[in-house]
């Protein structure tokens, strides 16, 4: 089996192709090649069981995609995507990438002739959905985005199930919940502050809290993410029908319940770290976000989350990315 | 007030534009120009009491767009679009005219400077909505068209409302019912049965019914399709707030409630001329469609229907198509 992984320098692409790595298989086939994209290269692993080769470049230019394809991976993870914050930001950035690269992507493979067929798994986000919101939202309820990142994803999904109804690939969209925590460096989605207010106190450094502690939304862990991944690009799509885009399960918390649960889980020290500096930007944009789901269509298809509690999301941070320990 | 209206030639397009040259106005506002365009070259009216331009041409091509808003029209009505069985039979010339050529039309718009804003009005569609349906869909229900012509009313939208939100553009998308009675010649369209088995009895022919009685569809007359648009123009968007996508009023009737109607306002003689041949091709396609709808919003924001009743869409097809008399 190949496999491509658009995004793979991505955090969640990067741990995609480390599971893909550890493996060896995707469901029950052997890996055979895996290609990792990334606007910027992906590192390469030191080890691997199998062909890995490594590809950089704007995948939303003419020819990219084709090339990509050309080796007619089985299974493609688009997690490609300009962020949130930097899709509002930059207008054309964001349609080029989001909307242009993705179009490009399924058209390449739409052309490819010869019968291919792959399973497209693509990850869409929340954002689809604007406020205001039922208390929980559910799988029938319509996408009215209040950010473009929102309006690009929505398209996306409205392109791939055509494209699938079509018969021009398999494809599977599955909206992740806002992944936390997140590891590594901020970066320029607005929704960052949900894991760095655990994240940097953890490792012992203070972190601003942007919004107030009733914000509620809705969360899965990055060991989730690629669980949703891994499932998306094996299960059995005839039972999905025409509707191929799903809210992943997930965790609904507010603020002040993931701060307790870091108090509860690395003690009141750890959770003293946060300073509250509200940024009405980022206030702004938060007002419109889902804050609970009933994914119930995902979750009869087996999609299923690690984490229980957000002292899991907490623990499963500390033991994912932490070596175990964190800065008492 | 200087009026753009793409897709001047089609039915809609056509009534639009004879109302706005016999009221001279939109709204409280004189119009001083007319725009009419379409990809075959409109017909220019005999007496107008303002500018009149009618314009030919492919609007998805580079710089169209740009050319169309030159003027800068204060309303733009887009009507232009590629009809679902074609989008359905030829998949590049759907996706060309009824995406790119919106988002041509919207980044032109964009684009324009100056502080330009026009109040876009997009004719987008029920078929956004995809099987299985509600008993009556309500404002919320989401979008999981089953034809690409669908996929593609509802990526306009999508497009409107970020536009408008963004505040490039006034956006407002009204879907439309399907329009009965429909004036002209038969045609092949899956739905063209819908008007036929009246519009032809009405004319002293005889008529194939291809479906039973049993089916429900949702109807609006000719002249209830342009009042919609006139709305659109004028109403206040400050009131629809970000949610810029609008299902229409209608009647639902069964083919049954369809074919009493005809009884009672043209009598038995010309019920009689419908034959019925039941078409499982028709029959199947016509099972996905949506049956009935709870358009809240719309009648909240003073969208209103010139019918009451399915023999008031027999009686203005006979005003207003067939001089007021019918072959009895």
């Amino acid at each position: 089996m190949r496999i491509l992984v658009l995004g793979a320098a991505g955090m969640v692409g990067r741990k995609l192709c480390e599971r893909l790595l550890r493996d060896g298989r995707l469901g029950k086939s052997d890996i055979t090649k895996l290609t990792m994209h990334d606007v910027v290269e992906p590192k390469k692993p030191e080890k691997a069981g199998f062909a890995v080769e490594t590809v950089s470049g704007d995948f939303a230019v003419l020819g990219a995609a084709e090339k990509l394809i050309a080796g007619r991976p089985d299974v493609i993870f688009h997690l490609a995507a300009i962020v949130s914050g930097e899709a509002e930001l930059d207008f054309d950035k964001g349609y080029r990438i989001n909307l242009d690269g993705t179009r490009m992507l399924l058209d390449a493979v739409r052309l490819a002739g010869g019968g291919y067929k792959p399973r497209v798994v693509f990850t869409s986000s929340i954002a689809v959905f604007g406020a205001p919101f039922p208390d929980a939202i559910g799988d029938e309820f319509f996408h009215t985005p209040l950010l473009s990142y929102g309006t690009q994803k929505a398209i996306g999904e409205l392109l791939l199930a055509d494209y699938s109804r079509r018969g021009f690939l398999d494809g599977i969209g599955i909206r992740l919940p806002t992944i936390c925590i997140r590891p590594g460096l901020p970066n320029k989605a607005a929704s960052g502050f949900f894991s760095s207010i655990l994240r940097e106190p953890l490792a012992g450094k203070e972190v601003v809290l942007p919004v107030s502690e009733d914000v509620r939304h809705w969360h899965a862990t990055p060991r989730s993410a690629v669980g949703f991944l891994l499932h998306a690009g094996t299960m059995d799509l005839a039972a999905v029908g025409p509707r191929r885009n799903l809210t992943m399960p997930g965790l609904s918390a507010t603020v002040g319940e993931q701060i307790a649960a870091l108090r509860r889980v690395a003690g009141d020290k750890v959770a003293a770290r946060i300073k509250r500096e509200p940024d009405p930007f980022i206030v702004g944009i938060v007002g419109g976000w889902p804050r609970n789901f009933n994914p119930k269509r995902a979750l009869e298809l087996g999609f299923t989350t690690a984490e229980k509690s957000f002292d899991d999301i907490i623990r499963i941070h500390i033991e994912d990315e932490l070596g175990g320990s964190f800065v008492a």
